[in-house]
């Protein structure tokens, strides 16, 4: 039960207290650039105080942003703390005079040792461990992030952060329940697809990124792109027929309505049978305080939807996680 | 030739002179997004006074940024000035008390009628009648936050801009004669590809991302993604087979060694027949200010593409531009 904070990021917003950030830099690569988009969703709805991008590790070395400066405080995660793209990163930040916090596993990794100062999440995936997805890299972030508004705006939602997280991992359990008799039925028709399509909008759109190229790309050497649902109008719905496939997300919030809109145009030229859409709205969110509900589903979702990759792995008679052509195969690249 | 801002870019600055923006919101959906790319790396590069953020106009209008006041400029684009999604966002943002421009085709628009000041642009592809490039929508941004820049840092590339936006149409022209055997030696094998990735970094991001959603999806019905040069190696390479296909845009600038990276891997365990790899070293951009070429290229690699999904289309026996299922076909989604 996690009734306060952890305490390595008591100590790394603590050291932001005397002179708060403008601008925040949230950086990564991959899986762990896909946490932050919710990041930076969160601070957009919440902070009057503080910008924020969200950059690719080596996009934001070699664009070298203007506003990176004594002002910024620049977020970074790998989960190794060995992403050399990553490590750099938070060189080139603190070389510029800005604050750095690096999230990672490994607090004696090259990422834990560039920064200054450390927050440590854990990973199921890494470990094979189960662990409260309160302390995953998603929880761990969301933590800072809500420190960080309150330290700049003035805006306790700390309290409903920590509420919140604590009430994550059994959403996360009843959200593996709910979706496996759904997963059954669609995985043996998505095992056969060449193409997948994700699509989500708002907080979501991170975890579609991330289950479009960290999973079905990267593990299931499925063609995919993470579709915005409503960029989805301007130009991607022209892919639609009775054969494509797509995962929706239909997140809660502000956004919904986009995901909604685009539901509804699936539902009339797609084929049912090839729309895995996954609605919110149906998860038991007991719990999570409401304003907070919107930025914690994206975690439940890719959560859950690991469980659909790993049915679409052995159809596919495609061993996951080792079923790669070149990631820590090769290493000279 | 261009010695001077176009009359109304120089009227919609000077609105902003008594009271500079610090915060830039580029506003779009769809290829008229795709151009707020390239807009932003631009900020990013040149000002420490603005931040800004790049967001489709329906997310934009439901995230509501907490930053979204008086002191944001909000530029929007929409070249018929008819996108409903950005004819409300352009309201949305007046209701915040912000500054608006919008860039459209059609003075006459509700676009254009919603905004504080209009920017006029021409198009090619709207009308089939050929333009100057200087004065397509991505000639105007760049008119627009060459001065912006000069605005708010002082620093003055509005000259270098003029100069460089001067020379850009006859780099166009040449480009195409360049490109031209390229890409008919390309066209007959990725007109049978089911799935063509377009991938860049930096500022020809945008194009990627336009030539992937709008050219390939939208008028080709071929899968397609975006993929950055440097996401790429945390999930997408996995794809790469001898038979995987590639458009790569290699750009200029900061940015350009990711773009290396990519093409070396690509060069490695792609097949050199499925890699169409677009180098703007090869270009020849006499009388673009050196500093400016990087910004520039995207336009001319993404209009010489046109020429390429031409021939695509041609060999896919699917009429582009009318080869569409449901935009203007259909209006009630």
């Amino acid at each position: 039960m996690k009734t306060a904070l952890n305490d390595d990021v008591a100590a790394a917003l603590a050291k932001l207290e005397t002179r708060p950030p403008s601008h925040v830099f949230l950086v990564a690569c991959g899986g762990s650039l896909s946490i932050m988009h919710p990041g930076k969703y969160f601070l957009d709805r919440h902070s009057s105080r503080l910008a924020a991008d969200v950059l690719n590790s080596d996009e934001f070395v070699c664009r070298d942003p203007r506003k990176l400066d004594s002002n910024a405080l620049v977020i970074l995660c790998s989960q190794t703390g060995t992403t050399a793209e990553t490590v750099r990163a938070a060189s080139h930040a603190r070389g510029k005079g800005s604050r750095t916090i690096g999230m990672t596993l490994d607090p004696a990794s090259p990422l834990a040792q560039g920064v200054d100062a450390t927050v440590r999440y854990q990973s199921h995936y890494a470990t094979g461990v189960p662990i409260d997805a309160a302390d995953s890299n998603y929880g761990v972030l969301f933590m800072l992030l809500a420190c960080l508004v309150r330290l700049t705006d003035g805006e306790d939602r700390v309290p409903a952060a920590l509420a919140s997280l604590n009430a994550l991992q059994p959403a996360i359990d009843r959200a593996h329940e709910r979706y496996a008799p759904l997963f059954a039925d669609f995985a043996p028709r998505f095992a056969r697809k060449n193409a997948i399509y994700t699509m989500a909008s708002g907080a979501c759109y991170g975890a579609a990124y991330s289950f479009a190229i960290c999973v079905l790309m990267e593990m299931l050497w499925i063609h995919s792109q993470a579709v915005h649902a409503d960029e989805f109008f301007h130009g991607p719905f022209e892919i639609v027929d009775r054969e494509a496939a797509f995962v929706q997300l239909i997140g809660l919030g502000e956004t919904r309505r986009l995901d909604l809109r685009a539901r509804s145009f699936l539902d009339r030229f797609g084929a049912p049978q090839n729309i895995l859409a996954l609605d919110a709205r149906d998860l038991d969110l007991s719990g999570v305080d409401e304003a907070f509900q919107p930025y914690l589903t994206p975690l439940i979702f890719f959560d859950a939807l690991w469980k659909f990759a790993f049915r679409l792995a052995a159809l596919r008679d495609h061993v996951m996680l080792d079923g790669r052509r070149y990631m820590k195969k090769i290493s000279d690249y």
